[in-house]
């Protein structure tokens, strides 16, 4: 399947949500990941974001699709290379 | 056509991107709006942010469903209310 995720996580958190999606996905905008994983990779993503996060100060959404075919995607002005963001 | 448009602007233009997105979408996340629109409302969203956004600076990606059929949401911690965001 294929994953957006959004989030809103405050300071204190940020880096560690960001570090633990740049080994899972591929960073697109400062506060945007993207990428395809399968359906245990994807439940291991929630669990540990889960562990990560405090529920009541933090804001995470994970779009789920079938494939990325069933999105087409505009970008207006910069635009991160994903090939790079392998760090 | 559903839309998911993130966005990471300049603190000089945020406000304009926001206002403008809230009169057209629902505002999901700190810097995510959602939303369906008709192909000429997508078309006119498109050029309005054009016009506020600073290409050199700013990033905005919109990503376009057929339906919102097309996707699944998994929200972790704090979700905003779609409903009570028409301001």
């Amino acid at each position: 399947m294929y994953l957006i995720i959004v989030y809103d996580i405050k300071v204190e958190r940020v880096n560690k949500v960001k570090s633990f999606l740049r080994q899972n996905l591929y960073w697109i905008q400062n506060s945007v990941f993207e990428g395809e994983v399968t359906k245990s990779e994807y439940n291991y993503i929630l669990s540990e974001l889960k562990k990560i996060v405090d529920e009541n100060e933090d804001s995470i959404i994970i779009y789920k699709f079938r494939t990325d075919n069933a999105m087409k995607k505009e970008i207006i002005g910069i635009e991160k290379s994903p090939i790079g963001e392998i760090l």
